[in-house]
C-alpha cells in the first residue's frame, strides 16, 4: 500500500503527519492525519481512533483540539481519518448533513452512495490495517472516540465489534440515529427505507443487542444547540442502564458544540483511552 | 465605547469571546479575540498581549495555539488582536507581506498607508484601553507576545514603550526587520526609504539603545524554513548581549514555523508572563 506523506512536522516532541492513500474501501483517494508520540520512537504504543464530525476532514480536530498535547503526555498515536469520501467523481448533496463530509460512519447500500461511501469498512477494516503496519502499535492497545457523527461513528463501530476497540468515549454524540432528524436521513438515504436495517447504525439499539464489556464516557454540553433534537443522550444512558453498561455522561454546564467544547475536555478522554490501553 | 459581542462560548472553564469595534486608531472596524480565564470571574488578574504573524488574524492563534488550557491554570487574560486593518476601503497589496494581514505593527506616515495602518497605536494605546475598561486586569499586570511579525510587534511595543509590559516573550520573531526583506519591504513601504526612520521599529536596534529591565524569552525551531533569511535570531542575541540584557534563546530541534510549533511551547511562554506577572 503506498502512502503518500503531505506533511510531517514536529509537535509536542512528537511528529504530527498527514498522509494520503488510495481507499480500496471508497474508491477514493482519502486523506488523514496522525500523531506519534515522543514514546513512539522507542517501540509500539497504544493507538487512539477519532472521528470527526459533520462538515469536518481530518483537519478540524488535529488544529483546534489541542490532543496532542496530551498524547505526548500519555504516550497514544492519535489517528483522525476524514469524514466521507471526497473528489468530483463522487456523489455529493447539496446539504451539511449528508453526502461529502457526511459519511455517518457506515456501508452504503443504496444507489447512488453505496460506491465510494463505505466509511465503515474503511475506518473498521483498511484505515487500521494500513496505519497499524505502518506506524508500531501495541497488539490490541485500540481506542476509539469522536465528536458529534464522529461519536456515533465511534459508539456504533465499537460496539458492534466487541474486541476490536479496548477503549470507547464520545463528545456529544448522536446516540439514536433512527429517531433524530440528521439521522434518519442519513440512515434513510444510505441504507434504504426499512427502519430495521438501521438499528445495526443506533449505538442505542446496539448497546441493548450486545452490550459493551468496557465502561464509556461522554462529555455532553448542555448549551449546545443540537442537545435537545439531535443529541438527546438520556436515550443512551437508558438504554445502557438496561443493558447493565457503565457509562459516565458527563453534563458540562455553559459548554456547546464546538471545538472549544473538545479542546476543554479532550485531556481527560486521552487519559481515559490511556488508561485502559496502556 | 461600543464593543459588539462576536461570540462567546465556554472554554476550559472561562469564556472565549470575540468582540468587533470601530477603531479610532485605523479608522476601520476592528475584530479581536478575548480569552477570560475562570479566575477573571473572582477579579482583576494578568493579561498577555499576543500578536499574530502574516496572514493571519485573531482566529489562527485563538483556535490553533492550544493557550486557553494554560491560562485557565495560571489565570491569564489573553487578547488576540488582527495583523492589520482590513475591509474595502482600505488600501492593500497582493502580497503577503504588505498590506492586510501584514501591519507590522506600527503607523505608517506614507500614503495611501498612513490612513489606516496604525496598528502600533491600536495595540499600544486605544485596544488596551478599551479591553482592560471592559473586563478587570489587575494594575500593571500587561504582558506582551507574538509569533513572527507578531514577535517583532512584542519585542519592538515592549522594548520602545518602558513601563508600558511587564513582561516579554516570542516565537520565531523578526528580530531585525532593517536587515531582511520581510522588513525591509514593510519599513520601506509603511515608513518611506531613510532607514534612520525604521530603527524605531528595529528590536536589534531598539534594545541596544533602550536596554531592557527585564528579561525575555524566545523560542526558535531549528527548522523554520525563515530561520536562515528574515528571523536569524542572533542578530537580537548579540544585540542583548552588547546591551546586558538577559535573553533566553531557545533553539528547538525539528520545529519549523507554523501552530504546532507555536502549540509545542505556548505553555512556557505563559508560565513566563505569569510568573512576572503574577
Amino acid at each position: 500500500m503506498t502512502l503518500e506523506i503531505l506533511a510531517e512536522q514536529a509537535c509536542f516532541g512528537g511528529v504530527q503527519g498527514v498522509y494520503a492513500h488510495q481507499s480500496t474501501s471508497t474508491g477514493t483517494r482519502m486523506e488523514f492525519a496522525v500523531y506519534r508520540p515522543p514514546q513512539a520512537r522507542e517501540g509500539p504504543v497504544p493507538v487512539l481512533y477519532y472521528l470527526s464530525g459533520l462538515t469536518c476532514s481530518w483537519e478540524n480536530a488535529t488544529v483546534k483540539a489541542g490532543a496532542q498535547r496530551y498524547a505526548a503526555e500519555t504516550g497514544l498515536m492519535l489517528v483522525l481519518p476524514d469524514t466521507s469520501p471526497r473528489g468530483e467523481g463522487v456523489p455529493d448533496a447539496d446539504s451539511d448533513d449528508f453526502g461529502q463530509g457526511a459519511g455517518f460512519y457506515l456501508d452504503a447500500t443504496q444507489a447512488p452512495w453505496s460506491a465510494n461511501y463505505r466509511m465503515w469498512s474503511y475506518i473498521r477494516d483498511e484505515l487500521p490495517a494500513l496505519v497499524e503496519g505502518r506506524f508500531a502499535v501495541q497488539d490490541g492497545a485500540r481506542g476509539i472516540a469522536g465528536h458529534s457523527m464522529g461519536g456515533h461513528g465511534a459508539l456504533t463501530l465499537a460496539l458492534a465489534n466487541p474486541g476490536r476497540y479496548r477503549s470507547l468515549s464520545a463528545f456529544a454524540p448522536i446516540v439514536n440515529p433512527s429517531e433524530v432528524p440528521w439521522g434518519r436521513k442519513a440512515l434513510a438515504g444510505y441504507l434504504g427505507d426499512n427502519p430495521e436495517l438501521w438499528r445495526a447504525h443506533d449505538a442505542s439499539a446496539l448497546v441493548e443487542a450486545k452490550g459493551w464489556r468496557g465502561d464509556i464516557l461522554i462529555d455532553q454540553g448542555d448549551a449546545d444547540p443540537f442537545l435537545g433534537g439531535n443529541l438527546q443522550p438520556q436515550r443512551f444512558a437508558a438504554a445502557c442502564k438496561a443493558a447493565g453498561v457503565s457509562l459516565t455522561l458527563r453534563m458540562q454546564p455553559g459548554y456547546d458544540h464546538s471545538y472549544y467544547f473538545v479542546a476543554s475536555f479532550i485531556g481527560e478522554h486521552v487519559a481515559w483511552h490511556s488508561e485502559r490501553l496502556g
